[in-house]
């Protein structure tokens, strides 16, 4: 595993400790990580704070995102898969998609390459989490009942 | 006009006198305005801080989106868009499409209701917007060049 989806799991422990969803990611520019976030959506009572969102903001603004890789540990939801085209963010790399399937075709018809490196490490993050706290993560992802 | 659409239009006006990008959004449940925003983007540094999401971040932890309409002054875009998909807000009513045709076409084939309401006052906040700072603009939109 590169040190770019290590920095995002961290981020993703990081956002368990502090009681929230375990979801961490990286934005990398030309080799160089430009920032990192979190999910904070609990932390900060905040819907729109997914752990790409929270990453996109911490890295400010970019002006042109060519040259960019986002690392997340979970394949992204059409919120943030929605500001990765927006943003013409080409490459993506996910640690995992079996505990979300996330927006993955989307991206891909709009030309978004993405590798995703099946880490079992953070499928487990994701379950233990979900199996805690169904409600919380269903409100994640705009599905509570 | 209905009175969702005039907060919109405050907001916006708001955003410009801050020297911000003059869109603004409104979100509406059950016929009561529950959040409302507008672009904060150049106010905050934050590229994600478009209207609709500053709206969504301002209407707090909604939790189920069912009976929700969000207003904004202009189509959104696939960030936006994104973020009405996965919310599953099924109905958005928009001010214009002409200065920027957004990500219509998603939203409507992820089953979203738009009406386009086609003001005039809207097209005009954005033509004089888009005209004096052109970068400013294309940079919201990951259209930099």
């Amino acid at each position: 595993m590169d040190r770019f989806m290590r920095t995002a799991i961290e981020e993703a422990k990081q956002g368990l400790l502090e009681g929230g969803i375990p979801i961490g990611s990286v934005l990398v520019k030309d080799g160089e990580i430009i920032g990192r976030g979190h999910n904070k959506r609990v932390q900060e009572n905040n819907p729109i704070a997914h752990a790409e969102i929270d990453c996109l903001v911490n890295s400010g603004r970019v002006g042109k995102y060519s040259g960019t890789t986002l690392y997340s540990t979970l394949m992204p939801c059409y919120l943030c898969a929605g500001a990765i085209v927006q943003f013409r963010i080409k490459k993506i790399v996910v640690g995992e998609s079996e505990t979300f399937s996330g927006a993955k075709e989307f991206m891909e018809l709009h030309g978004v390459e993405i590798i995703d490196l099946n880490i079992e490490e953070c499928k487990q993050l994701m379950k233990d989490f979900i199996q805690n706290n169904p409600e919380l993560w269903n409100e994640d992802i705009g599905e509570l009942q």
